[in-house]
């Protein structure tokens, strides 16, 4: 445990740019999380507004108005958006020199980073805290390039990939470790992503801000490092992108240099076009092509988990329930129904790993 | 034209390990080189030594014996290696020390960077020389986003993709550009190597540098870039890796980022497994499965390019006529006959396009 913290999202907590914010009110291991500040949410609980469970995280307007209803000062400022390209908005910074002003570390996910900002770095010096920008790398000295050491690993690997960007792999990946350790499995999860990071995940990367080549390497070296500490029965994966996203595919590492050979694929039914690619019209594929996709790929899809988004919850349940006899594999709502129904599908899919001769 | 140069390969010009020194050797616009250095094939012809065919280029066993012979000094020293995961190694940096030491500017493609080698840096600031990482990557406020306007390109993109790693990718896609600049035709190329930089390509990025979430804007930006200044009537994309190589799978950006519709397919049907990876037991995947998937990601194989390693010229040529048999679609051999067969291919394929609805 780093510390306390508050989340700023600049007014981005209820859209899908707040999915940050959104993966640390749903729980971190790294910080004891005491507020939101979000302008247009602010009066509500901070829960309600993920998923309409309140979780006593209040969301204040403003960082002022945070540390002036606070019983305590937070040690920590996480910036709690993904902007577009991970850049640095005004907004933003304007938030930043106001948290490190106040006397609180910044810690951001963006590309851009903060630290690289002379007025801030220097502001952050004397006032003696800290700016993290999570998403800087090693120099590739201390990456790691792909060996074919997975081979050594004993734990089947299942990733959690999606048709599309923010439609919740992060947590579903997230359910189903907690689904699988509370059905007593020796359940891990590797993490990719800079939240997975923020919510204090014991092993993973960063894989977008890995310089390309070492994607591979260091994903390996992620799950290896897991199996050799652990040694559990399953390793989830939290995918990033999709296969076929434009704007950026992704997910073939997680099946070819992981060595993933099951699949649960998050979809969601009520989404036409790739997130943020609306105006150029990219369609996201079929739910059907994207598992013969992951087939192609020498993975098998176990299940697929729906994001609910524009469907009300009757035109959901029937969606679930189509594509669960098109398909003949589990259709679950994660955030509706949890997926303790996928922990059969998973130890079925590990009884039948077990008889397969490694490839 | 940067200068003159000479190319230091470290031993290890004769294997697939030099294939940048190949590379420049068979042609670059940035350097004229003088010489390559490399003790196991000093004395040979430099052009010999990569294809057979002499192109007046000595190789010298030192560096030393190249200054004495040559009628002048080279203005630079090029790292013309490819080595496991980009490191430097320590005869790499013997070789830097002197070359440095010599008066010479230094130019490497590996990951591992010489100008943070701080004897290195300060003994080519004493020189008053310069030390040029390649691959070090502009910070990421520089970098593009995708951003989708590749649609406003005009012209298709041919995408060549490789079964595995070094097998002539890049060579095939600069023979291809030079057929179809014979033929009349206003062929580009959007370089994505270390190699294509250093042949003074005036289009394209370091894809496997780039930290990964900028990779697909990285592509798109020189891809676009290109069409603005050049308006050409197709343009090739230079692969990397392959689809499903374990290591590091590459591919899916240049169909769906790039929107490239049409693909060459380099492949070596004497290779059994991915380079680099054969004691792990991973083979390469059938050629016609790699073109199932192709287009699976919304693109036609046109052709397939084959390199004839570890097959005798009758072999070989028995291979391209059964494979050419069996996939239905031209099957060339670049190095042996060129690709001037193939200009007709992309005649028709850009025919195919003008018709096509724009996806």
């Amino acid at each position: 445990m780093d510390g306390s913290a508050i989340v700023v999202c600049d007014g981005l907590f209820g859209s899908l740019n707040g999915k940050t914010a959104h993966g640390l009110v749903r729980g971190t291991r790294r910080y004891r999380i005491l507020a939101v500040v979000d302008a247009p949410t602010a009066g509500r609980d901070a829960g309600e507004v993920v998923d309409g469970r309140p979780r006593g995280i209040p969301v204040y307007a403003s960082i002022a108005e945070a540390l002036e209803r606070l019983p305590e000062k937070p040690a920590f400022c996480i910036v709690g958006v993904a902007t577009a390209g991970g850049r640095l908005t005004p907004g933003l910074r304007e938030l930043a020199r106001e948290a490190i002003g106040r006397g609180m570390s910044l810690v951001s996910g963006l590309h851009e980073f903060f630290s690289d900002d002379d007025d801030l770095a220097s502001e952050a010096a004397r006032r003696g805290v800290a700016i993290r920008d999570v998403r800087r790398t090693a120099p590739s000295p201390q990456l790691h390039f792909w060996s074919g050491a997975i081979s050594s690993v004993g734990a089947p690997r299942i990733a959690v990939l999606g048709t599309d960007c923010a439609l919740g792999k992060r947590t579903t990946a997230r359910l189903l470790l907690e689904a699988c350790r509370s059905a007593a499995m020796r359940a891990e999860l590797v993490f990719t992503g800079q939240t997975g990071w923020m919510q204090g995940e014991p092993f993973g990367f960063l894989l977008d801000a890995v310089p390309n080549d070492f994607v591979s390497g260091e994903l390996e070296h992620a799950v290896v490092s897991c199996w050799e500490a652990r040694r559990p029965e399953v390793i989830f994966l939290e995918g990033q992108s999709a296969l076929r996203n434009p704007s950026g595919p992704c997910g073939s590492e997680l099946l070819l240099s992981a060595g993933a050979r099951g699949v649960v694929l998050q979809h969601a039914p009520g989404r036409r076009f790739f997130e943020g690619l609306e105006e150029l019209g990219a369609t996201i594929p079929p739910v059907e092509e994207e598992i013969a996709l992951v087939r192609t790929y020498g993975a098998r899809t176990l299940a697929v988990a729906l994001n609910g988004e524009g469907l009300d919850e009757p035109s959901l349940r029937a969606e679930r329930d189509r594509l669960e006899r098109r398909l003949g594999i589990p259709v679950v709502l994660p955030l509706e129904d949890g997926v303790e129904a996928l922990v059969p599908v998973v130890r079925s899919f590990l009884a039948g790993e077990k008889e397969t001769v490694p490839r």
